[in-house]
């Protein structure tokens, strides 16, 4: 009988770690490209890294624009690419606030009101996320429609592009999910 | 003794099952309007799906008016139900992008872009996402204000109209929650 | 032998408690400043509390400004804090609808058609939340960067300024989390 409850019990704390949302991890979908959010979301991926949780980032449609290195020049991408790429802000420095447009003001203002206050910059959390080991994302699809290539993309330690089932896997043991 | 450690075991199991997020289970709200976002949560509840998740949708808002069929008419609807009605989107192929408007050519921009890249359409996925049992509810409140009538609803194997606790109730025992 | 069981037991029984997500809770990220996505946020948060879960909101960005009181009056500010104070909606009842703007006018259209349908206002909302203690936090980082003063903000019953280690901390125990 002693077996019996060894092996019960045993099966229990299998269970219990294959159990959905039951890790200590932070998935987040960022669709967003606007700079407000985009801020929000880097300023709870470094926080919650600094607290230990497991963080990983999924970026898609507008958000995956704000990921290129302006820096940064491909060739050979075909007419449509090229429009895509033009129209669309190149990196998180070009991003527009979703409020308090102000013809392009707003996002300046704050900017300087984010120096003026020592709030870390969109450039500063995005190092501080790779030192944390944030794993960010790009969605595959997005970077095909849009017309993206990966070398256009910034330098980061952890920079991978997936689909949308990768995303969900991690989503659904991640004990924090949001989309943003 | 050993019957007290059954009863035990039993009752850490009873718990287990009943722990909230403990099932394998999507459960969205979709509140946007935007063609981008309404697109983001049917690639994101067919995949789910796709992969053995049980998945909710809860349109409630905006989103609403997407699951508007073009096709019926209703009849006998009060001045404000009609302005409603005839100012929002009639349906999911109406409508705008959240950002890159241009004009409305934005959307039809990227409805040509994605038939070019193989890319499945909002049509296309709510058909796969019927066959794939992702069940659908419109926000009863959200129907009441904006006038919209069950009858007016596209044809789904799966849409029922509810209040925001039976939301919250798949919600809580999801794995993972997202508000779009 | 039966007491390293019912040692296990206890183990298991303790982890079992600690489980990230496993409290019958709702936390909810409030970004945004529009009418529409409060009223969604403070429905589902008297929902959920009437329901009897625990209910947590974090204020940040735009949202902050809907928690200004309009009769409150406070000195001393500098002037990018009067122009933020000026430029941003001055409490709740000042919000605009996310789509539907119409030159402002979307937002009392719909006001009407709320109290024409018995649907609670914005006010009666935060007054039941208020009643069923739904936690409200407001971002200090918001609060700087804006330049607001907890003198300025709304008379709630639950009303704490705090980081974001905190709402991460809530976040991560709560069986369901949205970000607005």
């Amino acid at each position: 009988m002693s077996m019996d409850v060894d092996k019960e019990i045993a099966g229990i704390k299998a269970k219990m770690e294959s159990l959905p949302g039951a890790e200590n991890k932070l998935t987040m979908v960022v669709l967003s490209g606007d700079m407000d959010k985009l801020l929000a979301a880097m300023i709870m991926a470094t926080g919650a890294a600094a607290m230990g949780m497991k963080v990983v980032l999924f970026f898609t449609f507008w958000a995956t624009a704000a990921l290129r290195d302006p820096a940064k020049r491909v060739t050979g991408k075909n007419l449509i690419s090229k429009m895509f790429g033009m129209m669309l802000p190149k990196g998180r420095n070009k991003l527009k606030l979703s409020q308090m447009h102000m013809a392009g003001m707003g996002a300046s203002m704050m900017k300087g009101l984010m120096k003026k206050k020592n709030v870390a910059s969109l450039d500063q959390l995005f190092e501080v996320a790779g030192q944390l080991a944030v794993k960010i994302y790009i969605c595959e699809m997005s970077m095909d429609l849009m017309g993206f290539k990966k070398e256009e993309m910034i330098d980061y330690p952890e920079l991978e592009i997936c689909g949308v089932a990768t995303m969900l896997a991690h989503a659904k043991e991640s004990s924090v999910q949001f989309f943003i």
